[in-house]
């Protein structure tokens, strides 16, 4: 764990500035945006992949989605429209092993998903 | 409600086989596909979008997150990797105004998600 990189940017040993930073959830914006907004939200515990959570996890994944309804409203992104992803595992292109849901807004966007 | 085809789809009044069909939740494969697998995952319960979900219905989005997890682990999915999307508003690409999660796998996945 003390090499994940979003757990260092959760307890804030890698400073950004983050979106969200509350007791569950952090959200902090893309390095490399694919989008006008693109944030990623993220638990504070860690999980290495969606494919980990289990029932018990059942409640940290509504804050997660909930999380970013909430950030999209406040962007005003629910006007217009977003995009949640979530990749699991690397054929779907998860890079960094702490489970992270990717918010993308401010554009029109393509069919298929990538 | 009663023109909603995923309510449709829910209740039965129009056939598809359901990879999920519980309490809650309804799952069957999309028509357009998208990659080898391509699932549509609902919840019984009529929301518009995304956008609409709060609080009160995290338990609900738990299961539903939870639930692409499940039907990924039974088609192998897990193994090599899956891309979840939710789809908010027209701008992001939501034609079918009941909430939905789609669940992709079975090949690559490029980067942006569309």
């Amino acid at each position: 764990m003390s090499d994940c990189i979003f757990c260092k940017i959760a307890s804030g040993e890698i400073p950004v500035d983050k979106l969200i930073d509350d007791e569950d959830v952090v959200a902090f914006r893309d390095l490399n945006p694919q989008a006008p907004e693109h944030i990623l939200i993220i638990p504070r515990q860690h999980l290495e992949r969606l494919a980990h959570a289990d029932e018990s996890h059942s409640d940290l994944i509504g804050k997660l989605i909930l999380a970013a309804n909430k950030l999209a409203k406040k962007l005003k992104l629910d006007e217009s429209g977003y995009r949640l992803v979530i990749n699991n595992g690397e054929s779907a292109g998860q890079s960094v092993w702490h489970l992270h849901l990717h918010l993308l807004g401010g554009r029109d966007f393509n069919w298929p998903p990538g």
